[in-house]
């Protein structure tokens, strides 16, 4: 890795006046809604961003696998290149930008640019997600800056505020919205009273779900991203595989509408949270990590998260209760918080500094089991004498206690409506699989977390 | 200024080993409730900012008025000391934390140490909505930290988002409910209808307002904190006394009421905002800053924004809205966002490095007559027949054109309540003066200021 010195002789070679402020020249991987967001951001705003920090930010080459398509960007041709050496390990680029997204090849790429003493700014979440434990590693040993705003929740300022300006808080847990395509979802089932299918449909033709809504609707999205808040929130390592995860697809207008009369709503929840009385130097931290639908109070500051909007509520001994809200997704948000990471490697490579990236410790994931919530279960039955107390029979005996009930319709094709106090994950798990085993019982329709005990 | 090698070779007398970390010594400027928090928080979390930083932080002096009171800290008496030099001028304190408050001698002190080459981090809005160009030009020529999480919003981390993560983002507007006294009595009016005499009553026995309120219920706190505010999203030099405010003693159950059946909440609203088109480099940026109660819609974010919390919503061209919630105010709180500040410094003292302070800028303060906004209007009048039609021809003469109206009352006693389309300021103020000249109208009651049209 080339001194800082050597940098700044290297930009005063080329730019010879001393009225020219030194610019810092950005190496691209991909050029994607991201990547072409980005380069438009950066346009607009070289002026006034040269104004207030005395440095000059420029995209000096873009790697892409085809260097002819139109991305709607005005940049030279001769700055889009296929081979991405001249990236990651050319000596007249200062800071490589990774908007390519997936595992690999960014992996390689970052960790080659790392390698060539390059400061990095991703908005990978996958990467981060999977293998981010080796490339804060690679980064600490090598001394530069790794940073990964976009990484999270898209435009919100959220990883700076946990790594630094709460750094010295104990962070009991961390719970955000952090899905913006299952919480328009869930807010059109809520405000317009759709079903499901219906409101997917309409978020499929608005741009906000992909022809293939898996990767959302399911939780593996949500997932990756309740990692990466794991690992930063916690200073521990938390992979996408380490989360528990459910989705939104088995929710029903009948539980929407359960929820709205009991003053709670439904959101699709990121949780990580921290066992406590384990802080103590040196123990192994004992980490829950799990995404899935939850019921909330209407007066909880995420339960006003409306349409594509994210939010991540932070829960800190001190400090007590923030939340962070803002954009999660889209290009210009996006973008806005990767030149916020560009503008600070950019800075500290001026001052010769960088910003502490701290390696992750190991962590001890909790098992999904051993969660203590209250727990909102629909079961589909028939209406004869004797099924209620049969059912709850089921509920008493495996120490799931009941707080509160509903019963819809008659005869063959009766719903019930469960609240529970709180029951741990474990029992309330072999009550469903009882219940499935009850001739009465249809079916369990929807089983719901509540988060109205432990708010 | 001592370099920073100097530095590290003082400590490195003072702790042999060398695998002790080097500790950071901190002198405080006052311990009231903000500073024997922080003294408590840092006996905490010490071992754990170290682990993660490498930097063991300590108080090691504390200046006070009167040395022999108990603040319920656990420090050795001859940490206190009556003496300020001792703090802002001590060869064995490395970074100054200003938790005394007001402008002077807070505002002498912070210059001395300055002029001493200590980082300050401070908790102090008056000292920055009064003197902050002062104080920033000071750090920047003396290339030291100053720090000030704390002195805008207490505990939740928005300075640093708005000083680096959004320093590349064109911000529009800045609006927050800044001041957790006003919040709680208008939640407690919305929820509990309550009137204001009662809600007030109510938040000073509960500790959450003064015995003289005049400086939350009148804006003034809040306007101290609308201006650091605009310094610091526009980078430009606003301070308290440009700020326009009004409180929210005049506002009565009936308005609430109103707010209430048209899905609008009242809050204590600080703004600052950009005029368009004035980003240029080199121009003077054309800033407006004022605190009032607004009418907002029930589904905006700052709406749910409830009791005594705090919440800065941010409007950017880039990153759209972004919204930051957390409590505002309070010991605990308030020392969690000084720690972060401290650890910063603590690790830039490290490196040799500081934060960028950044000087501010001229701006022109935009006159509140100049505001264009849409505007609720309470009048008390004679229910007679063509009174109506007498109020109404005097909105109109004056170019202000009512949305909505409903009336109350028959009689001698009636109210009229208005909602009018997007006027300007001068025109409704025009109005006002004119129907405070009608015989039919006793009184006009109230005028709020209602942010729809621009949401």
């Amino acid at each position: 890795m080339p001194s800082s010195d050597s940098r700044q002789g290297h930009h005063h070679q080329r730019v010879p006046s001393a009225a020219v402020h030194a610019s810092v020249r950005l190496g691209l991987l991909g050029c994607g809604t991201v990547g072409s967001a980005f380069v438009r951001l950066i346009h607009e705003q070289q002026d006034y961003i040269e104004a207030r920090t005395g440095c000059r930010v420029e995209v000096g080459r873009v790697a892409v696998q085809n260097a002819n398509r139109d991305r709607g960007v005005d940049l030279p041709a001769d700055v889009f290149t296929t081979d991405v050496a001249r990236v990651v390990d050319a000596p007249d680029i200062d800071v490589v930008v990774e908007v390519m997204g997936g595992i690999e090849p960014a992996r390689s790429l970052v960790l080659d640019a790392v390698k060539a003493g390059k400061p990095i700014v991703t908005a990978n979440k996958e990467l981060l997600a999977n293998v981010g434990a080796e490339v804060f590693a690679a980064a600490e040993a090598a001394g530069v800056d790794l940073l990964f705003e976009a990484a999270v929740a898209g435009g919100i300022p959220l990883v700076r505020p946990l790594r630094e300006s709460l750094l010295g808080e104990p962070i009991h847990r961390v719970m955000g919205i952090v899905n913006g395509t299952t919480n328009y979802i869930l807010t059109r089932m809520t405000e317009a009273g759709v079903d499901y299918a219906t409101a997917l449909a309409e978020a499929q033709s608005l741009g906000y779900a992909e022809a293939d809504p898996t990767a959302d609707v399911e939780g593996y999205d949500a997932g990756a991203k309740c990692a990466i808040l794991a690992s930063i929130a916690f200073g521990a390592r938390v992979v996408a595989g380490d989360v528990y995860h459910e989705g939104i697809s088995a929710i029903a207008a009948a539980d929407i509408g359960y929820a709205t009369r009991k003053d709670l709503v439904v959101k699709l929840l990121a949780v990580a949270e921290r066992e406590p009385n384990e802080s103590g130097a040196g123990r192994t931290p004992v980490i829950g990590v799990r995404v899935h639908p939850a019921m909330l109070p209407t007066t909880h500051p995420l339960a006003a998260v409306r349409e594509s909007f994210n939010a991540v509520f932070v829960e800190g001994a001190a400090v007590g209760d923030l939340m962070f809200y803002g954009r999660g997704a889209g290009g210009e948000p996006t973008a806005s918080a990767v030149l916020g990471d560009v503008i600070d490697a950019a800075v500290n490579l001026r001052k010769g500094s960088h910003a502490t990236v701290g390696t992750l410790g190991e962590a001890t994931i909790k098992p999904i089991d051993e969660l203590v919530t209250a727990y909102y279960i629909r079961l589909e039955v028939v209406d004869r004498p004797g099924v209620l107390a049969r059912v709850a029979g089921i509920f008493g005996s495996n120490q799931v206690s009941i707080s509160s009930m509903e019963q819809h319709g008659r005869g063959e094709e009766a719903t019930l409506m469960f609240i529970t106090h709180e029951a741990r994950e474990h029992d309330v798990q072999a009550t469903l699989g009882a219940l499935r085993e009850l001739d009465v019982v249809h079916r369990v329709g929807s089983v719901i977390r509540v988060l109205e005990g432990d708010l």
